[in-house]
């Protein structure tokens, strides 16, 4: 396939009947593939099996962890989040089994109560910066609890920090969302001056907070390792230490759902929040604290099994970005992301072809995320954003389905043409 | 010793002396006990350690619990707390470890949003009933969501009904906690009686929410079992299906803080409140769900676990109940409660003298929860209320600490007398 834009009414046509063909024997195939959700292979979660066989539930300091108390989590398990985030164990909460769930608790407590530095975001209008393509369920929670949600573009280094300095300026702006590794659902990795300016600029609330979601700290696809400077000891240096909550979890290393969260701050915020989690909370569960962290051990432990899900996820992703490539390579009007890291690829089909894409795709058996679904409201304003996922299917699977998507995007994009010529 | 009120002071002095003595002889032990909170003891955790023997986590449906997904819990799960709470399974969700979590939730929810018949509990005044003596982290709750607080005697069939039905005209009125079966602390079970005045009455507030936390459903410490009236059964014969908010979790069955915990409601409450847990939780931890599941099987298999910890905490009751006849059988100003179930015992010193008996304790070694924390804000009218939680501590470490106690309570109303003489 040539640039649509460059053919003719007739050879459009015929273009689009030879892909029509092409994509009714794909609807023949009866396919039902799911590539919606960033959600790890039955193959990974056998990994963490080993991890079950953990029965010596007595921890430091005598604590015992089948038993309610030390809602701040194990001490061992604080000192293993604390290692992960690049924190002190003091300024770590290990948590339950969901690092969305302390984000939603964060945000509700911020519109609620305010953090100390303020009296609540919900008191007057209250507006989130939402980086897109994001994460949907982050922009869900700011959208459910009231707060506007504001565009930013994303860039290869990170969030357009022109626009987000500009933004703080209004006090009604509270925070922003950020995947700072390995994005969802770009793979990009926040640079070090992007990181700096998040850390020091001014902004007009002074409870501005950066929820900075390191979901994929250490779900690297390559040898070389992509990394992201400290926000914590950044805003520090800057004066800002109460600005950022970090948030971790062991979702995609043991088992999706089922594992261990942590919530890092300054001291003074943990205190804050910890009070703050008191009446809701009597303690975490601390037994799936210690089998995490008995099983991997530490930041050593952690990378080599890391190793493993990578042995299984590079390849997908690899395939995926040869046969973009292949179909692809040749169209200007189609670009995607090259991730060394992370659980998605964003494929940015011409615009306003994506609904179109992912409809054809899910008449065929094939379910992405929704066109949109990365964007504040749902909203892409070039229609052109698909988020890949490709960690669910097998690696044949998944290659049916990438054929699929590839002759998908191509058929969308000649009915446009079409439509236009 | 005979009532204080009829020795005259140079008898009081001399039975001060006495107890004063006596008391200095179990301060001179260095006891370090606590009494504090309803903690299962190191036995009765080991009951439940072949539970993490569970190694197939393919559920039914073909769901697999190490994945995300499922929010409303594991098929299974739900069946199994549906039996438990005489709900049907699409009535109940199965949760994380918390039931208390939960409880936070739906006030939250309440406030910020309400539910199906109301725009929000936070948007004029909110009262909450809170018969007492009651569960403190219950009212704490409903405080911290910046409720007021409307004490309700607790008798010995449940809550006052007459006040109760007189506090509920108030529009600002938002609902009541209840612990109906072995309540904590008095051990209560709720009449049939209170149970279909709680389901009939006229409530200003039309979203009304009983809390119907259901913590020692199967919790008996006699041959003999209390059962509780059905709340949703009864609210829906009396035309208020929405008004309960069922609750009971496993945390006193297996391990605490990190067993599963259950929400029931009605159909309609249920759909709501899964909309709203959406923005928040992606799914619970269905593998601990599982786990819980396959090893304590069905009602008959919960009983015959039950029967184990029945056989740990039995005794400890007995003993106290026997000591307490022993020391206070004389005393017409002391009383207590004698439960069939539940985790907690009732002691009513002499009027004015809990909080002393409580520093007497605490001086000698001996922790218990604070005077007061079992009535709203921490304060009992009376001053009498002293909560027993007989579970965590050996039966030979409780009976010094319960001597040690009766000995407190001695010596705190002779103080008193004498304070007064």
């Amino acid at each position: 396939m040539t640039d649509g834009i460059s053919m003719n009414r007739q050879q459009l046509e015929q273009e689009h009947q030879t892909l029509r063909t092409q994509y009714e024997a794909f609807v023949q195939k009866g396919l039902r593939l799911d590539m919606s959700r960033g959600k790890p292979c039955t193959e990974q979660l056998e990994l963490s099996m080993p991890m079950l066989q953990i029965c010596d539930y007595m921890g430091e300091e005598g604590i015992d962890a089948r038993n309610y108390g030390t809602l701040e989590g194990m001490p061992e398990a604080r000192r293993f989040f604390a290692d992960l985030l690049g924190t002190a164990p003091e300024e770590t909460l290990v948590c339950g089994s969901s690092s969305l769930t302390m984000m939603y608790h964060m945000a509700e407590l911020a519109m609620r109560k305010g953090f100390c530095e303020s009296e609540g975001w919900g008191k007057g209008q209250s507006k989130f910066l939402c980086p897109a393509p994001g994460y949907d369920r982050h922009f869900r929670i700011a959208e459910y609890l009231g707060m506007e949600l504001l565009l930013v573009p994303m860039h290869e280094d990170g969030p357009d920090m022109d626009l987000v300095e500009r933004l703080v300026q209004d006090p009604a702006v509270k925070g922003i969302w950020c995947v700072p590794k390995y994005s969802n659902p770009d793979g990009y990795t926040y640079s070090d001056a992007v990181v700096r300016r998040l850390a020091a600029m001014k902004t007009a609330e002074p409870d501005f907070k950066i929820f900075w979601d390191n979901a994929y700290a250490v779900h690297h696809l390559c040898d070389e390792h992509e990394e992201v400077l400290n926000i914590l000891d950044e805003c520090r240096k800057a004066g800002n230490e109460n600005r950022p909550l970090l948030f971790t979890s062991l979702s995609k290393v043991t088992f999706p759902g089922a594992s261990v969260a942590a919530l890092a701050a300054s001291k003074a915020n943990i205190e804050y929040i910890k009070a703050n989690l008191m009446p809701a909370v009597i303690s975490y569960d601390k037994m799936n604290q210690l089998r995490h962290v008995r099983y991997l051990k530490d930041m050593q432990g952690l990378a080599a099994h890391m190793e493993k899900h990578r042995a299984i996820l590079a390849p997908k992703f690899e395939m995926i970005l040869n046969k973009f490539g292949a179909a692809f390579g040749e169209n200007s009007e189609i670009r995607w992301t090259k991730p060394k890291g992370g659980y998605f690829i964003s494929l940015f089909t011409p615009k306003g072809c994506a609904a179109r894409t992912v409809e054809l795709c899910a008449k065929a058996g094939v379910t992405l995320t929704p066109a949109g679904a990365a964007f504040p409201y749902g909203k892409d304003p070039d229609g052109s954003h698909i988020r890949i996922a490709p960690s669910y299917p097998t690696l044949s699977e998944l290659e049916t389905a990438v054929e699929l998507l590839c002759l998908a995007v191509k058929l969308a994009a000649v009915e446009k043409s079409l439509a236009e010529a």
